[in-house]
C-alpha cells in the first residue's frame, strides 16, 4: 500500500553545478531570495483573505436560500399541518439533496482528493510524502467550492479542514507559480527551485487557512507548528506569522467594506466580538464567563469525558471506514456520489423529525410583545439595536408552534451548523447576575442534541465530499459541556445555594474537551478555542481540559487525523521521541537494501534506460565499481534521483558522443552563468512531477538511443547521508525524520575518516 | 574566547553496553521513563508556581516598604519644605541604597552569574553550549533572591528574565535530581542520563518561568518555541504545556488562598482581569480597547518607530557594554557591587528631582469630596469598590503639592515600574463613551517619561544585579504609544470630528512595538501582551505592530539578547536558515582538522593519561591504526569523549591487566544486568562536571600508571555523524544545528558504502 506514497527529499542537492553556481552568488542574491519569501507569504495571506471571504460568502448564500426557503414553508401555512409538513418536508429535502449532489459530484466526479478534511493528507505531505494530485488548482476549486456545498446542503461538516487544504495549495501553488509561470520568469525566484521550499510555503499556507477560517491569527500559526509541520524552523514562523495576519486583516477589511462601505472610517473594531468565527454583535464582551476554584477538578473530569467520547468516535469511525472500504470504494465513484446525497437527506431528515416533533416553550417574557421593561431586565442581554421581533424571529422561531410559543428542538436542530453551535455558547448569557431561566436550553433538548450530532458527525466524516470536523466536533462537546454544566449546577445548589455557576463557560470548556479527544492537539486548539469563543478568561481551564482529553484519548486510540494516516498507509514518520522501542532492537544492516543497482557516471543511453525500466526505486547510487555480490563495498561517488535521470534525458542534458576524452565541461556545454541557471531551471525539483521511463524512451530518436552516452558526475547529489551499517534504526530513523530524506547510504562498521570538526570550527568562517 | 564555553552533545551515545541495555529494555521501561517525564514536568510547574509565589510576595513587601516609606515622609510634613524635602531624599536614598546593595552583593560576592536577564544564557545552553556553574543552586538563589531586591531598590528592571532562568534551573535541577539524588536512586529515572533530556527540561523551566513571572501560559511556552528551544520537539510542547498550565495555576491558587482566605468557594475567577501580570480589579473586562481600520498604517508605523527605538536601545546599550568592560570588568567585585548601588541612586534621585519639580495638578472633578454624582460621570470608571478617598490616595497622590491637587510628575515616576506601567495602560479608562479629560497625563510628563526610562533602562541592562528587560520596555512602549495616541488624536480631530480614538490602545500597541524593537521575538510577544493585558481585541493590530518593529529593527542590529550572546563570544548556532552565505563558499576539508590525535581501543593507562594532559579536545577517535600524517584516511572504530575517559579512569572502568587474549567480557567484568546499568549510571552525562586530568591521574597508584591497561572498546560512540570532505560547509553546519552535535567526522570524498535505506524500510520494522 506504501507504494502508492513517494518520499520528498528535503536535503538541497549537492551537485557540482549547484555548487558552483551558489559559490558565485553573490549577497545581492539572497537578499533578494529573502525579500521574495517574505513577498510571496504575504500574498499568500492576501490570497486567502479573498478565498475566506468568497467561501464564506457563499456558505451563507446557500444557507440562507436552504433555510429561507425551508422557513418559509414551514412558518408560512398554519392550517393543514401534517400535509403541509409532508409538503415542506419533501421540498426542502429536494434542495438538500441538490446542494449534496454538486458537493459529492465535485468529489467523485472532478477530484476525489477533494474528500473529507484534508487535514491527514496535509500532515503527510508536510511529513515529507508525496501524494500525487494533493496540490493541483482543480483541487483547490473542487474542495473549497465542495464545501460550501457540504455545510450548505447541511452536512454535518465545517470548513476549516477543507480550508487547511486551500492554503496549503495557494501555498504551494504560488510558490511554484512565482518559480516558473508568469512574468516572474526573469531571473529572480529561480530560487524557489526545490521540495524543501515548497514545504514551507505549504506550512505556511496551511496556517493561513487556519488563520482566515476561524478568524484566529495565532491559532492558525500554532495549529500548523503543532499539529502541521514536521520540519520547524524559525523563519518560516516568523513568515508564517506575516501570512496570517495579512489574511485576518483582509477578511476582516473584505467584511467591513461589504457591510459596513458607508462608514469606513468609524467602524470601531474591538468593540464587538468580530474576530473569531462567530461574530457575537449580540452579545458584548463583558464577564461573560467566569469560573471557580473549586471547578478545576470538574473541568478536568470533563476532559476526560471529551477524551473518552474522542476516543469513541475515532473507533465508531473506523468501523464506519472500514465498511465504507468494503461497500462504497474510492473508485466506484456513482456509490460514493450517492452516498453523499444520502447521508445528507438523513442528516436533513433527522433535523426535520425533531424540530416537527418539539415541544413547544413559551417565549421568555422579556421577549413578548407588550412586556416594557426590557432593559431593566435583561440588563447585559442586549442583542445589539435588534428589535424584539426580530430577535424571535432569529432566536425563538416559532415553526410549527402556536403564536406566542417557540420550538424548543427547532431552536438547535433546524438552523445552520455553526448557528446552533453559537447557540450554545451564547444563548441566555446575561452577565453574572444570575442566569435567566427562561433562556435555557432543554435538558432533553441537549441530550438528543448531543446523541443525534455525534451519530451523525461519525457517520458523515469520511464520506465523498469535502466535510471539516473541527465545528461538529465543538458544537457535540458544547452540547455535552452545557448538559456536564447543568449537572453541576443542581448538585452545586444543594451545597453552596449561592453560588451561581456559568453554564456558557462549561459549554466552551465542553466544545474544547471534545476537539481535544478527537484531534489530540493541545495547544492550538487552546488558543484556536479561546481565540474563536473570546474566552480568555478561561485559559487555565482550557488548557487543563485540553491536556486530560488528550492524556486519555491518547490511551484508546490515536487521534482522527492520524487514525486517517494510517488506514491510508502512508509513510509517516512520527517525532523520533515517539517512535516506539522497535528501532531499539534492529540494527541498520538487518533493514537495508542490499542488493545495490548502481549507475556509472559515464553510460550509454540505452543501459541507463535500460536500467531506470527494470525497477522502480528513486535514486541511484553512482560508482565507477559496482559491488560484484550483495553488501560488498563500492566507492560512492555520489547519488541521482530517477526525476532527475528522466528529466535530463528528456532535455538532453549531459549528452555527448562517449568520447571519453571530452571533459565535463564540453559535455555540459554551457558558458555564461545565465546558461547554468537556465540548465539548473530545467531539472528543478517542483513542480514534482516525472515523466515515465516509457515515454521518455519513447521521444529519443534511435540515433541517440544507439549511439549517445551520458554524463551524471556534474549533476548528481554528491553528499548524500550516510550512517554505519550497525547503528540501530532508531539511529537511521532519526536522521530520517530530522533532516527530511529520502535515501540514506550506509557504510560499513568501520568507514574511513580523514578529519574532524566542531561547531567552533563551522563558525570561525562564518 | 569561545574556549570559555564547552558544546554538548545531543546525539545520545551508542556504545555496546548502551546498546546492550537498550536491546534488553522492556516495553514497561520505556513507559516508565515516558511517565517520569510528564510527572517531572509537572513537578516543574508546582515548583515554579511557589516560586513565583514567594519572589512576588518579596517584591511587593520590599516597594511598599520602600515607597511607603518615602511616601510618608513627603505627604506627612507640609511645612518647611525644603527642609523635609531633603531629608525625605537623603533617607528613601539610604533605603534604597541598601536593597541595591543586596541585589549588587547576591551577584558580585555569590555568583556573578546571577546578573542579568538570563536570557542570553538561557538561550545560548538550549543551543547546546555550556556555561559553567549556569545551572547551580547557588545561581537560583543568588538569581531570584537578587531579583526581588532589584526591583525593590526601585532599578528599572523586571522579573520576567531572571523567572526564565530560575526556570531554567528548577528545570535542569529537577532533571539531575530526579536522576541521581534521593530515594530516587532506585532504578527508575536512571534514564534521564544524558545531555539531551536534560536539555528538554531546561527548556520545559524555562517556559514555565515565563508563564508564571506573567500569568501567562500559553505566552511562556511560545517563548520557549520561539526563542529559547534550538531543538523542538512536539513531546516537548506537550510536557512544555502540562507544566506552564500547572505551574500558573498553583500560583493562582496560592494567591486566592493568601487573600481570599475565607471565601474560597465563592471567589470567581474571570470576571476581574485576574490573569496576566496586572491584576486590574479597578478596570472591566468591557470593551476597553478599539480601533479603526484606517489606523492600521497608524500602528504599523508605531511598530516601525518602536523598532528605530529597540536598535538605538541596543546599539546604545552596546557602547554602554563595552565602556563598561573597560572600566567595571567583571571580575572587579567590588566596582561591581557599586556599580549598582550607584545606578539604583541614580534612577532614585532622578524619580524624586521630577517628583519634587512636579506641576500639581486639580484632582479630577469626580473623584473631589462632595462631588456627588459619581455614579453617572464617570459611568464604566469603577474602580471596584474604592473609596474616593483611598481612589485619590492610590492613584492621585498629593506628594509636594497642595490639599486638592496631585503631583503629576509624581504619578508615573514616584512608584514602582509595574505600577506606572499599568496606569499607562489604563489610568482613565472609560469605555467608549469618550475620554475622561480630566485622567489624563500631561503631554509633557510623557514624554518625560520616555527619555528619562530609555535612558535609565539602557544603563541598567547588563549592571551587576539580576534585571529584566521585559517590563521597563514595556513600559517605556506604552508612553511611547500614548504619545502617538495624543498625536493621532490632535490630526483625526481636525478631519474626523465625531471619531473618538482609543488612547490605551496606543499604550498597549506601543509596548509591544518597544518589546519587540528590543528583543525581535514575534509571535510569543504578540502573545504575551495579549494574555498579559488582555487585549483580545487587538490582536490583529499587535501583530502587525510587532512584525514592523521586527522588520525595522532587524535592519539595524541584532535583538539585545542576541547581540549579548555575541558579546560574550558563545558559539550560538544559529536556525541553518539564517547563517548567512559564507557556509556556501567553503568546504569541509577547508576547515576541519586534520592533524589527527586518537587512542586505540587497547591502552596503556599511562599512555592515555599522556595524550589526555598533551591536550585539551573534546573527544578523541579510536583506531587501530593511527594515521601517519595528516590527512591520511584511517579506519574508525569509534570515538570517545575526554569526560568518558576521565571518568573510566576514576572509576576504573575497563582497566585490565594488558593481556591481548582477555576479552571485553572479562575486562569490564560485569554479569547481570543490574550492575550493567550500575556501570552506566557512573558514566552519565549529567551533571555535567568532569575531572580534571591532573587529579584524576593522581589518584592513581603507581602499580596503576605502570602496568594498568585500559580497553574503550565497549564504552566508545560507535556511531558518530560523518560528512564528506568535499561537502560544503553550509551542509555541515546544518547537520550541527538540527542533531546537535559536538563533532562531526569527516570522510574522503568518495565513502565506501555498502547499502541504502528509504523511509519505508525504517517504518515497516516499527
Ligand atoms: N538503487 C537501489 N538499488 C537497490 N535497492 C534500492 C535502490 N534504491 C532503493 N532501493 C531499495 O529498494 C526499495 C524501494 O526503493 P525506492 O527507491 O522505490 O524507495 P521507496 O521505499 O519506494 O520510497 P520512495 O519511492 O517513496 O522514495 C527500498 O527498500 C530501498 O531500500
Ligand atoms: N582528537 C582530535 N584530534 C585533533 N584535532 C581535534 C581533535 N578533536 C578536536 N580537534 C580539533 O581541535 C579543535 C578544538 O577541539 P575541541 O575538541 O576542544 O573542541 P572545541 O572546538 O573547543 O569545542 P568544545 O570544546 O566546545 O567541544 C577543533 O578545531 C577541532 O576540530
Ligand atoms: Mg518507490
Ligand atoms: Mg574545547
Amino acid at each position: 500500500r506504501m507504494t502508492a506514497f513517494e518520499s520528498h527529499d528535503y536535503d538541497p542537492i549537492d551537485c557540482d553545478i549547484e555548487e558552483e553556481q551558489l559559490r558565485s552568488r553573490k549577497r545581492a542574491e539572497y537578499q533578494n531570495e529573502e525579500w521574495w519569501k517574505w513577498t510571496l507569504s504575504a500574498i499568500i495571506g492576501v490570497v486567502m483573505g479573498f478565498v475566506a471571504f468568497v467561501v464564506d460568502g457563499l456558505v451563507d448564500k446557500l444557507n440562507s436560500f436552504r433555510f429561507g426557503m425551508a422557513m418559509r414553508l414551514v412558518v408560512g401555512d398554519g392550517e393543514n399541518q401534517d400535509a403541509s409538513k409532508f409538503y415542506a418536508y419533501i421540498s426542502s429535502l429536494f434542495v438538500t439533496c441538490c446542494l449534496a449532489a454538486v458537493a459529492g459530484g465535485l468529489v467523485s466526479y472532478v477530484e476525489p482528493l477533494a474528500a473529507g478534511s484534508g487535514i491527514p493528507e496535509l500532515k503527510t505531505y508536510l511529513n515529507g510524502v508525496h501524494l500525487k494530485g494533493l496540490l493541483r488548482l482543480k483541487t483547490l476549486l473542487a474542495k473549497l467550492g465542495g464545501v460550501a456545498f457540504s455545510i450548505g446542503a447541511g452536512l454535518i461538516a465545517g470548513k476549516e479542514g477543507p480550508f487547511v487544504h486551500g492554503g496549503g495549495l495557494v501555498g504551494g501553488g504560488l510558490c511554484s507559480f512565482g518559480s516558473h509561470s508568469l512574468g516572474f520568469k526573469t531571473r529572480r525566484p529561480n530560487h524557489f527551485r526545490n521540495d524543501r521550499d515548497k514545504r514551507d510555503f505549504v506550512a505556511i499556507g496551511t496556517a493561513t487557512g487556519v488563520a482566515v477560517a476561524f478568524g484566529a491569527p495565532i491559532g492558525g500559526m500554532l495549529f500548523t507548528v503543532e499539529e502541521g509541520t514536521s520540519f520547524y524552523n524559525s523563519s518560516m514562523l516568523w513568515r508564517g506569522f506575516l501570512a496570517t495576519c495579512v489574511g485576518v486583516l483582509t477578511s476582516h477589511w473584505l467584511e467591513q467594506l461589504d457591510f459596513d462601505a458607508t462608514d469606513f472610517a468609524r467602524a470601531k473594531f474591538g468593540t464587538h466580538r468580530d474576530f473569531g468565527l462567530y461574530t457575537d454583535d449580540e452579545a458584548n464582551y463583558s464577564k461573560q464567563y467566569w469560573w471557580y476554584f473549586w471547578e478545576v477538578p470538574i473541568f478536568a473530569m470533563i476532559g476526560c469525558l471529551g477524551g473518552y467520547i474522542g476516543a469513541l468516535f475515532v473507533n465508531l469511525n473506523v468501523r464506519v471506514t472500514a465498511w465504507r472500504a468494503k461497500y462504497i470504494p474510492v473508485n466506484d465513484k456513482f456509490r460514493r456520489f450517492l452516498e453523499v446525497i444520502a447521508v445528507a437527506a438523513l442528516t436533513f431528515t433527522v433535523m426535520f423529525v425533531f424540530m416537527a416533533a418539539s415541544p413547544c416553550l413559551e417565549i421568555p417574557a422579556p421577549l413578548r410583545d407588550g412586556h416594557t421593561n426590557l432593559a431593566n431586565e435583561l440588563d447585559r442581554f442586549e442583542y445589539g439595536e435588534a428589535s424584539k421581533e426580530e430577535i424571535r424571529t432569529d432566536f425563538f422561531s416559532k415553526m410549527y408552534c402556536p403564536e406566542g410559543y417557540y420550538s424548543s428542538y427547532g431552536q438547535l436542530f433546524f438552523v445552520p451548523l455553526s448557528q446552533s453551535f453559537k447557540f450554545l455558547l451564547h444563548l441566555g448569557e446575561v452577565g453574572e447576575n444570575g442566569q435567566a431561566h427562561e433562556f435555557l436550553f432543554r435538558f432533553d433538548l441537549l441530550v438528543f442534541y448531543f446523541l443525534a450530532m455525534f451519530s451523525l458527525m461519525t457517520v458523515t466524516y469520511g464520506v465523498g465530499a469535502p466535510t471539516g470536523l473541527f465545528v461538529p466536533s465543538l458544537a457535540v462537546g458544547s452540547a455535552m459541556g452545557q448538559i456536564c454544566g447543568r449537572i453541576v449546577n443542581s448538585v452545586s445548589g444543594w451545597i453552596l445555594t449561592d453560588v451561581q455557576i456559568d453554564l456558557h463557560a462549561y459549554a466552551v470548556i465542553g466544545a474544547a474537551a471534545s476537539l481535544g479527544g478527537a484531534t489530540r492537539m493541545t495547544i492550538s486548539i487552546t488558543v484556536l478555542v479561546m481565540e474563536t469563543t473570546g474566552s480568555m478568561q478561561l485559559i487555565i481551564p482550557l488548557m487543563l481540559t485540553i491536556f486530560c482529553a488528550k492524556a486519555v484519548g491518547d490511551r484508546f486510540s490515536h487521534g482522527i487525523y492520524d487514525t486517517h494516516i494510517k488506514i491510508r498507509g502512508a509513510p509517516f514518520l512520527e517525532e523520533p521521541e515517539l517512535a516506539g522501542p522497535a528501532g531499539d532492537k534492529l540494527r541498520v544492516n538487518e533493514v537495508m537494501a542490499k542488493t545495490m543497482i548502481t549507475i556509472k557516471p559515464r553510460m550509454r543511453v540505452r543501459d541507463l534506460i535500460g536500467i531506470l525500466a527494470s525497477n522502480d526505486h528513486g535514486a541511484f547510487p553512482v560508482t565507477e565499481n559496482p559491488p560484484t555480490k550483495p553488501g560488498e563495498p563500492f566507492e560512492l561517488h555520489g547519488t541521482i534521483t530517477r526525476n532527475r535521470l528522466l528529466k535530463m534525458i528528456t532535455h538532453r542534458i549531459g549528452f555527448f558522443d562517449g568520447n571519453p576524452e571530452s571533459r565535463p565541461a564540453d559535455v555540459y556545454g554551457y558558458t555564461t552563468a545565465k546558461d547554468r541557471d537556465d540548465l539548473l531551471d530545467k531539472l528543478k525539483q517542483i513542480p514534482f512531477k516525472s515523466p515515465h521511463v516509457a515515454e521518455v524512451a519513447a521521444s529519443l530518436s534511435s540515433v541517440e538511443m544507439d549511439s549517445a552516452w551520458i554524463d551524471v558526475s556534474r549533476l548528481m547529489q554528491r553528499h548524500p547521508f550516510i550512517t554505519h551499517a550497525d547503528a540501530r534504526v532508531s539511529r537511521a530513523y532519526r536522521i530520517f525524520r530530522t533532516m527530511g530524506l529520502r535515501h540514506l547510504y550506509v557504510t560499513p562498521d568501520k568507514p574511513l575518516v580523514v578529519g574532524v570538526m566542531t561547531r567552533k570550527d563551522v563558525i570561525q568562517e562564518n
